[in-house]
Order: C-alpha cells, then structure tokens, then sequence
C-alpha cells in the first residue's frame, strides 16, 4: 500500500467526518503527494458551502478546507473506486449506510470507521456491523479513536489518535496517511478495546454532565471518570480487549478529553438530563447526535449478557429512559459504602 | 480502637490541614461521638481567627468551622496525648517537623500523612521520613489521598478518598473516622501506591498547566494526562506498588481533580511557567507551596535510580530548574514518532 494518489471517499460531513478530510489532505499535502477526498452530505447546503466557499460553515465555522476536498450529495459516486472509504455517521444509521453501497464499494477498499457508538438493535460493535453488511474481513477495518475533539482538530491544534485495525500494516498505512504536523496517530492492534472505549466513554461523559447539572464539583466528577473507567474496563476485558488500551489514548485519553471539554456534546446532553429535562426535551435541544443516549441501553445489556456490573452506564440508562428521578441518583453514581476499592 | 473519645492533632492548618480537622469533627457529630481536635498553626493571627471567629479566612474564607476544633500555635501540646497525629505540612518541612516533636508524640500513635511530595534531598517517600523520624512501625502510618480539592470538601461537596495503611485494621479505623455524609473514604493496604499517585500528579498537574499556558486545548492537555499517568505507573511499580491503586481515586481520581480544576496551585504554578514566568517568578506568585515544583527533581532523580522513563517529569524538571526554553517543550510533552502506544 502506497500513500500516494489515493482516493478517499468520506461518509458523513458533520463536524468529525469534515475534519477528517481535512486531515487526510493537509497529511498528504506536508508529504507532497496528492489525494482525492470525495466528501458525501445528504444535504444540498452543505456540499455547496464546502465546493463554492471551502467551509462547512454549519459544523466548523469558518475553518477553510483544502482544495483536494470535494463534497458530492451522491454517495455511490463518492464510494466507487474509492480505495479508503471513512464512515462518520451516527451508530444507528451505520448498517443502512452500508447495505445500501455494498455493492459500490470495492472489495479491497479499507473501511475507517470515526463511530463512537453500538446498534441498538443487536449490540453490535461497528467492527460486527462493518463486517456484517461489507463481508469485510479485519485486515482491512479501522477505527480511529482518541482525545480528538473535531473543533481543536479543524483549528490546526496539537492531538494524538490512536489508529486500531487487527492487521498492523492497515493500521500503519492508515497512519501514515493522517500523520501530520498537528495530527499524530499512534497504532494499536486491539480494535475491540478502542471500539469499546469510545462507546462507553460518551456514557461516561453523559454522567458527569449530569453530575455537573446538579452542582457537584471537581471531587465527585474526577470520581465519576475514574469508576467509569473501571467499569468500562471490565466490560472490555469480558469482551477480550486488553485493558491497557483502555488506560490509554483510546480510553482514558478520550474520556477526559470529553469530560473536560464544553464542545463535549455527550456532557451537554447530560448537563441538560442533570438539569431536569426528559429525553426528548434534551434530544430536542441538540443540534448533533448525543450517542451516549442512544447506545447506553445497547452498553447495558452487552454488560448483562458478559454478567459485567457497570452501575455508572446503569444509571445513565434509567436517567435517559425516564425510570428514576434525577435527585436519587447522586448515590448511585458515586457509590455506596466504606469498603476497599473495586479491582477490575 | 474505639472511635469515641479520639484525641486528635493536626500539624499545618493550610487549606487541606483545616479542611480535614472539619471532615472529622463533622464524621464524629454525625456519629453522636464526641472528639477533641488541636489544630497547630504557627501564625498567631491564624490560631486566633480559629478559636475566636471559627474560621480560616485565609485559607478557607468565611467556612465555619465546629466548636470541636481549637487551635493553638505551641505544635508540644497539640502532640501531647492525642492518639492520632495528623500531618499536614510542606513536604520539605516533614522531617524537621517530626524530629522536632518525636519525643513528645505517643508511641502507640496513628500518624496520619496528607503530603503530597517527595523528600528533595533523600527522594524519600513520607512514609519513609515517618517512619525514620519517629521509629514507625507500618501499622501506624496511614496516608490520605484521592480526588479532594480542599474547598469543595469544606463545602461539604460530595468527595470520595483513599485511606491507605499496610496494616488494615488501621485504615478502617481512620476510614471510620473520616466517614461522612459528604465525605466517603475507600479503604488501600498500597500505602506506597497512593503516596507515589499523590506525588506525581502534582507534577503532571504542572505539565497541563504548562500546556494551558502556551494555549494547547483539551485533546492536548487530555493526552499529557494519559501519558502522564502511564509514567506514573511505571514508577510507582518500579517500586512495589500495584497498578490498580494508580487507575483508582488516588491515582487518576486525583490527578484529574487537579487537572480539571482553576483551584489547583500545581496547574496554576504551571500555567505561570507556560506564560514564560522562571520558578523565582512563579513560587513569589504562589501563596501556599506548589509540590510539584519542590518534588520534580526527587521524582525524576527516583526514576532514575530505577530504570524508569518518566518524560513528562524530565519535561517539568527542565523546565523548573530553568535549563530549556519554553517553547521547546510542546514535543517533549507530546511524544515523538508513530509507534504503537507505549506499554507500561
């Protein structure tokens, strides 16, 4: 695999699938080789904006994109003959996404998945959901997770990702195409740990947006991060990850990226539950998909079926799902009695 | 040992010292126990704003504290029968505290250490000065640590702490001390763990500052913690700790605490260097001791004596000792190549 003259196509053009673009083209422009990047949005405003103004003014402002970066509202002809394909649609939208181009995306093709979520439905992984649908086997999937808030990235700031596929080499030639000045991937051979820490850490942040909503301070939300990781670990390790992953970019990296962060939308979501408002009141408010509130129930019933306790995910669940009062879940969130600390 | 009736001796009415004299007073009312605890201060105006206004108002502005707690400037007779000596002094001031007052504290004594730093000129650890300065044994020290931002405890903000003695029967005692509505104390036989946790994060704390202060964001600062928690690990196992104490609340509960918040003087000191400020500079600025800043050179000379890399540290040390320009230090703090991530 070469990095040069490679043909990306992108599906999704909201605030990480377009900074994505950008990466790969300013990754390719610092090694002098040239890049295509097909961009796909469903709506006719956004492809405008980005091929008449070179912006997505709606998700980054008013970031310029590289002129390698086209945007086409026909994803078939954004697919074929693309030689990277990078999904960054919401979890649940994945498998139709996928169904409907399979047989437009070459088999070769190497599959970058940006999602931080599971199907509801199944409690699928995306790795499962990918392969599912494309038939594609783990050499050529990808997921691409860290401290990695999109609007520090469009800004040209300082980030670490980790780039996971079972298959080194893809991960390395992934890597290498999204190495740049300010972008810095490291590889990881554990798909399913970098997969899970994404998944869980925006349960995680929905909850210490709550935790923020009701007024508790830096004490109890470190407490919340901290137990949530180790309840994220767990899950990961019944699953087969290695849990060092989870301590690293991917996973505690990630998390308090979020957890830190006011661009967070997962501890926005959870500041507005925290605040006193349903589901639909706080789906209502946001402009981008939360995916904390729709995979938690997924993330809840994965750990029942593995026999993993997460009491963190467990709340938020019955926060989102309207079955406990917002007042009566400090206890759950921080814990309950004088006892050791809990071991993985 | 009864938790009726205690005797109690606080050494350093700071912010954390005060703070904890009110976590026991408060443990022992909601107990309907009674306690007696002797707060020393050197400064006259402090022991008197205590005993007659029951405030701290430098440390801990107009917080009231219990009728339980006096103070007194003459460090002999607070020691002098209590049977539970609490520490809470500058970590260079440890030792000559101690040997000051070793044949006037009690033998059969629990002391309890809430410092956070490294002997400069020893590299040793506070158990260790303890231990030397009064001839210990293990089962009396306990050390106290975890995410507890002074303040917020004074509020009586929800926080959860380690209390860690090799001899457990001791740290259940001092947990059952502690143990309140708003405070809630885990109990760790890592005496070594926790006291390495406590130490190192005041200096990535200053790592983060300093990355505050040349402007990096939240995917930045979110990878020099993970980072920085991974070298802490490593260091902390060099010596015998076990790693799951570091994943806990008085290893990353802790350290993200202090990351997260504008309340925490190592950040704070940090962001000050990462403006261009030298450690004379910095340390006038600062009211109370940055550990971090007094310790870097002790952790990096341990780290060293064990084989152990620890960048970040090197990167601060450099940094406080005045030997590499500020803007040289993103890299350091940052990593180097594509690699995979680092292991422990």
């Amino acid at each position: 695999m070469t990095t040069d003259h490679v043909t990306v196509a992108i599906l999704g053009a909201g605030s990480w699938g377009t900074t994505f673009a950008k990466v790969l083209a300013d990754a390719a422009q610092e090694r002098g080789e040239s890049i295509d990047i097909r961009l796909w949005a469903r709506r006719q405003e956004v492809t405008d904006d980005i091929n008449t103004n070179h912006t997505n003014t709606e998700y980054l402002d008013d970031i310029v994109l590289p002129d390698s970066i086209t945007a086409t509202s026909d994803a078939v002809k954004a697919v074929t003959g693309a030689e990277v394909v990078v999904v960054a649609v919401p979890a649940q939208q994945a498998r139709n996404t996928l169904a409907d181009l399979a047989e437009h995306i070459d088999s070769e093709a190497i599959l970058v998945s940006l999602i931080k979520g599971l199907e509801r439905s199944t409690q699928a992984t995306m790795a499962e959901v990918f392969a599912q649908e494309l038939n594609l086997p783990a050499e050529q999937f990808v997921v691409v997770s860290g401290p990695n808030l999109a609007k520090e990235i469009a800004r040209e700031e300082p980030t670490a990702t980790v780039v996971a596929c079972e298959y080194e080499p893809t991960a390395e030639f992934i890597a290498a195409m999204t190495a740049s000045s300010y972008f810095r991937p490291y590889r990881n051979t554990d798909v399913a740990g970098v997969e899970i820490g994404g998944v869980v850490k925006n349960i995680i942040a929905l909850a210490v947006g709550l935790a923020d909503g009701q007024g508790y301070g830096d004490n109890s939300k470190a407490s919340i991060i901290t137990r949530g990781l180790t309840e994220t670990t767990r899950l990961a390790m019944a699953i087969g990850a290695n849990p060092d992953t989870l301590a690293g970019l991917a996973g505690l990296g990630d998390l308090v990226a979020t957890c830190a962060s006011p661009l967070s939308r997962n501890r926005t979501a959870g500041k507005l539950y925290g605040q006193g408002h349903t589901t639909e009141e706080v789906v209502g408010q946001m402009r981008q998909t939360a995916e904390g509130v729709k995979s938690v129930s997924a993330v809840v019933t994965l750990a029942h079926s593995h026999g993993v306790e997460m009491p963190i995910a467990e709340a938020v669940n019955a926060v989102v799902a309207g079955t406990i009062q917002i007042r009566d879940i400090a206890q759950l969130l921080l814990g309950r009695d004088l006892k050791p600390e809990a071991r993985l």
